[in-house]
């Protein structure tokens, strides 16, 4: 956060099933950004502020802006670790970054980042919410 | 149809992508799922009646029921066509069934059913829309 | 099973994420067959044989058939809980039930079931791995 | 391409299904890198060298990177077009970058790029396939 000194992340854990795999033998690309969501989610969780509470309030974080870096591969059964850390904080945007690693060796699988947009459920920019903001500050201390 | 001799039915293509497949080197079977709606709902775009336009007149068609034979596998790069018919159409609930195949050589692959519920946006059962009616008819002539 | 007299069951939790659901505001229907291949793979990690090992051992369980009721809707954040037992085990075939309830209520959400035949890696039949019965056998005490 | 004067590019068209999108009433932006995937192997299949074929040769082009930025929302049925261009083909590795619009009014939905290795089967870095450099070639005479 920026007028935090105090890192705030969340780890959450997600197993691989089949249906992520493809027939490279890897988790197809595309499922990251999955997990990224995963990573997000439970990070808002953990600041007391699920995103469905946010959406309840009238707020929308819709993607703005993804990345990803592919280090190594996860594989079918590997238990994967999703670090989600809120790295910015704008008038009006956010933004997540996000360090996927395999449990059982510890290394490094994937590096990432989403840019969110404040909206109405219409899609009309906001600013971010207070309750947010609130809730940033609290869990920091 | 009940009220028809004439068996309407369309075929539609798809061309598997990687991220349809799974480490077997085969389609995961979750996607023929995907594949079904999108049979449908070109079936209902044929008959002159998009699904998106059933949506604005207040109507959904939630699935309750689905199965599905894999009879053979689908693979990367093939291109298999799916074929959708309106089996039986009630007075609350519509029933599709499917023959997706293989384009290259015609073997079929899987066979299928959806059964659907007619409800508003809210959930609640409704009667099948009269336009559903009145283009099943006018597309059976 | 067949031989037992004492149901061998598994229950694993999943979170919905937004990536599940679709634009009706539930759970995308072929996402429940995700769902499904989630819990039997925790089914048989629980019974000591992980399918990761089943495949080292030179056997695939293809899915030959599935169905699936829809009974009420799952949606964003929902906690659901996936119920997986194994209710067939037969020469060169197996079959799975599921069971996925809502944990903050407790209603059931679907059922299904998965049909699997057993083959080698290259697609050929073949009969169920001794290591599956005995691993089986040793749970059901 | 680097040596090259001429634009190679391929278009291609997806119509989005309810699979395809989330409760936003958008498309899921994990499902964009679908897209981009569709649109590089059909710009491989215009140059004369399906995606499959590099594959029996024994080489893989795993993403080591990807980017998308999301401008508008690309909706159900939405008839949308896939613009894949390689606009770098080094010693080894390949990228190539993607603008996604909307058929109906042109608008541009998303931009974004994929980078690639080129590796064999079990992941270790090769040199870019002759055949591909050659397809390149004669393709942008």
């Amino acid at each position: 956060m920026e007028n935090s000194s105090v890192a705030l992340k969340n780890t959450t854990a997600y197993r691989v099933i089949y249906g992520d795999t493809d027939q490279m033998g890897i988790v197809y690309y595309a499922n990251y950004l999955r997990w990224f969501e995963k990573g997000r989610a439970e990070f808002l969780r953990q600041i007391g502020l699920p995103y469905s509470t946010i959406e309840k309030q009238g707020f929308h974080f819709p993607v703005v802006e993804v990345s990803c870096r592919y280090l190594e591969s996860a594989r079918y059964d590997d238990l994967v670790q999703i670090e989600s850390e809120m790295c910015e904080c704008r008038r009006a945007s956010l933004t997540f970054k996000y360090v996927i690693w395999r449990d059982s060796d510890r290394s490094t699988i994937a590096t990432g980042m989403t840019k969110h947009a404040c909206t109405d459920l219409t899609g009309r920019i906001l600013r971010i919410p207070k309750i947010l903001v609130d809730a940033l500050e609290k869990a920091a201390v």
